[in-house]
């Protein structure tokens, strides 16, 4: 028995009469026996690797295998529809350490030829992430059946990544000093709490950064992986800088989180739920051995349904190539216009607001000075309104941050993952250029038949993902540009108020003569 | 008889029973018999001169001598509680010529002496405007009461200057091309309709500065007289140029017209309602010929009440001094920081919304281009947004048309206004020092004690003008600032209100997902 296919149970768990629930004992070893659906698995073992609380057997046929409860809920849905399991019945069976063999055991109703790759490449991610489990109570058969190692399904708009029915997120905050060398090096750690476990982990940039470095060698021929907020020499201990930094941090987190492939990988999850400092080195050193990285990366993915048209594939990496570097320029455009905006809300109109208040205080003192009777309601009027014009002018200066910032934080975001769009799609084109080429390489004797074909289902593949990958950005982009620009005209809309509030007031201290 | 007292009734009048009115016929003539009061009614005659509807007697002892319906009407409330009046009783008597003999005269229950200066001043004057008036049905005894030539009187804030009761006001408008010399020269020439006759005349720039130069020759050492508006050589018929020198002689003549002394004297009452070309021609000649200027207009001016205390007027005109000056200070302040927020507002400032505006709406054509499903409602909203800012940009354009325009006028009003003050208290200082010099110039025998006290009174006569000039200076300043700023004030919060309202407007477009 291969040791990363099994499981230490960490909790008692009593199963419920009726639940098909299976009662395990802490310390006991439980063993996966079918590792198909492996990705969604790994998400599954590095939860449980933390938290697992229950494991229940619901038994076979197109109901869950494996649910626990909680953070793991969502599973449980996921899979629910989608695995069929059944259990091959005597404790204590062991079970070959060859993949392979799997398929070969009789005992899966629903048995498919032709996963022998995907079932290996699951056991390759599979053998990553099993490190603290240690199965030995049962053998569980898990058979795959429609959920493929990343999912890309056929959704109304093409292909679109499968994502989980609970979304990852993760809270960036709390940032606190620490030091090293006794005190020598000072840094600043940052609390990143998930959503799954609620229980936070601390991080530096440069965690951060190593998991961008990770992320971008395994993902970026399919993935565009945005940019993390520029690294800074000096102030990097000023508070603005840390909150700021903080704020752009959350930003990218919040972004992996949200795509559907990265925060289900084994590297993301490490990141975000380590268990201690032994946990997070051991899966540092083993995410730095990965091999499953660049062109790879797509051999871990299975779309489903139809082969899609390479006409109609090379139509829509035009359009996309010339949406993104359509919306580069508009993004920009944005950021400029912004930038300027920014400099004169923060700048020279408010000094303007501020001397116009002054020169109605001014002017109003100077009033008082007049010697004349009947001049005070004038004067405390004036001057109230002077006043107003002052908090305005604090308002004016104070008001980027509160709605502007958002608007150039989006687009920067933006302009950074648009970015790195030119690389992916640059990489899909060869290949496509290359099966182009293949039946001229075939002729040519340079490729076998065989080879062209293989060619041919890889780019296949790199076309679901670029196209789930353009889908997910078009949704995620929909949905930022809609927030933010609601933040952005309600902040607006507060601050046009309140100033028109603060002027009717100061209006009503003028008599009417 | 003198013919400048006597008047030629114009229209018929009925009077009615019980009112004590007279009745009197078209072309009958009507003789007014003590034209003590003789600048309250120069605006009586010229007005009447024109309008004249009906003409009332009502009797003695203060009740008023002469009311003229509409118009007029003002004249009634005025004079009411200032004039005791007398008939001589028999129709047709004729009086001396010599205004002198007046006071000799018999019948005037409350003859007062030392009216001869005042009485003598007021025949002056009096001849001036009586031209077109012939007066022969009654002789009619006018006895000053309480009135003086120019009134200036001891109110709360000290010396003031006897307000109508009614405001003279006129409406310049209407501006027409008009041309001379078979359409070689070319003007524009305003309509100018006082309240009290309601009929317009006409006017152009150079009959403005004709009076101007006639009001400044007449009053500047006793009343600032604020200059007209510049000339301007080129763009002279460009329609936002006449529109700008049509407002601003509104705000001088408005400026003029609250003046009690200004509106009140012959020159200003020609120009406002001459009747005819010869009228105007003839009014002109005369004015021109005015000799009563300079120095001479304070011999008009016949203050009531106690002599001033010389040290207090001394402290009043150094405070008075000082105020206008910090107040020129602070206008100037004003139209500075007005100036350059003018120019923000109709400059950089839009023209950043404008761009915002079009960042947003080429980023939701883009969106738009990204043949992505469901991209609509946010490219609908993100193009309405962009259109919202495309309009603030040209209400933060036009905005200081509606607003700071009439502080920057009313500022640049007071700017010229405070630009005169320095001559007249500067002509007050040196009379008041030629005064306290008295002493010693008596001492070396260079002027006799009558002549110091001669000077004194004169002295004493133009504190009090100065003084109720002052006042007048601090009641309309009270006034058109507080007027002002409520007016900037309304428009600002108008101008906020609707940007918010757009905004909001905008917001709810984009959906709450």
């Amino acid at each position: 028995l291969a040791k990363h296919n099994q499981a230490k149970v960490l909790y008692d768990f009593s199963a419920e009469p009726g639940n098909n629930e299976l009662s395990v004992k802490e310390g006991e070893t439980i063993t996966i026996t079918n590792p198909v659906n492996i990705t969604s698995f790994s998400l599954t073992f590095l939860n449980w690797n933390q938290c697992v609380l229950h494991i229940m057997w619901l038994g076979n046929l197109k109901k869950t295998l494996l649910c626990v409860t909680g953070v793991l809920g969502l599973i449980y849905e996921r899979l629910s529809s989608a695995c069929t399991c059944l259990t091959s019945g005597a404790e204590d069976d062991e079970w070959d350490d060859e993949w392979d063999d799997m398929k070969s055991t009789s005992g899966y109703p629903e048995s498919e030829s032709g996963d022998s790759g995907a079932i290996q490449r699951g056991a390759r991610l599979f053998s990553c992430c099993t490190d603290a489990l240690t199965l030995n109570r049962r053998k569980i058969l898990i058979y795959k059946n429609l959920v493929s190692v990343f999912g890309a399904q056929m959704g109304e708009v093409g292909p679109v990544w499968s994502y989980p029915t609970t979304q990852l997120d993760c809270v960036v905050a709390d940032p606190k000093k620490g030091s090293k060398m006794y005190g020598l090096k000072s840094y600043i750690e940052y609390q990143v709490t998930p959503n799954t476990t609620n229980r936070p982990v601390n991080h530096r940039y440069k965690h951060f950064d190593w998991l961008y470095e990770r992320l971008l060698d395994k993902y970026r021929s399919a993935i565009p992986i945005p940019s993390l907020p520029d690294k800074q020499v000096t102030g990097r201990f000023e508070e603005e800088f840390i909150k700021m930094r903080m704020e752009r941090l959350q930003g990218w987190m919040t972004r992996m989180c949200r795509h559907p492939v990265i925060s289900n990988s084994e590297v993301f999850q490490l990141f975000l739920s380590y268990k201690d400092e032994r946990d997070w080195k051991t899966g540092k050193r083993k995410a730095e051995k990965d091999e499953t990285v660049g062109m790879m990366i797509f051999s871990t993915i299975e779309p489903e349904g139809p082969d899609l048209d390479p006409l109609e594939v090379e139509q829509k990496c035009e359009q996309f190539s010339r949406f993104t570097k359509a919306m580069d320029d508009g993004v920009k455009e944005i950021l400029t216009v912004g930038n300027e905006h920014w400099k004169r809300c923060t700048g020279p109109l408010p000094k303007e607001y501020q001397r116009i208040g002054k020169a109605f205080q001014n002017l109003s003192s100077v009033f008082t000075s007049s010697g004349y009777q009947g001049e005070s309601t004038l004067t405390d009027a004036m001057t109230a309104a002077g006043k107003t014009y002052e908090e305005i002018a604090l308002m004016v200066a104070e008001q980027p941050k509160k709605d502007l910032h958002f608007v150039m934080e989006t687009n920067n975001e933006y302009k950074g993952l648009l970015g790195c769009f030119p690389d992916t799609i640059g990489f899909h084109k060869a290949a496509i250029d290359k099966v182009k080429e293949g039946d001229q390489l075939v002729a040519t004797s340079k490729i076998t038949p065989q080879d062209k074909t293989m060619m041919a289902k890889r780019v296949s593949v790199m076309s679901y993902a670029l196209q789930a990958e353009m889908n997910h950005f078009h949704s995620n982009r929909i949905y930022d540009y809609n927030r933010v620009m609601q933040l952005y005209l309600e902040e607006q809309v507060k601050f046009y108020e309140t100033i028109a509030a603060k002027l009717r007031q100061a209006h009503s201290q003028f008599t009417t003569m």
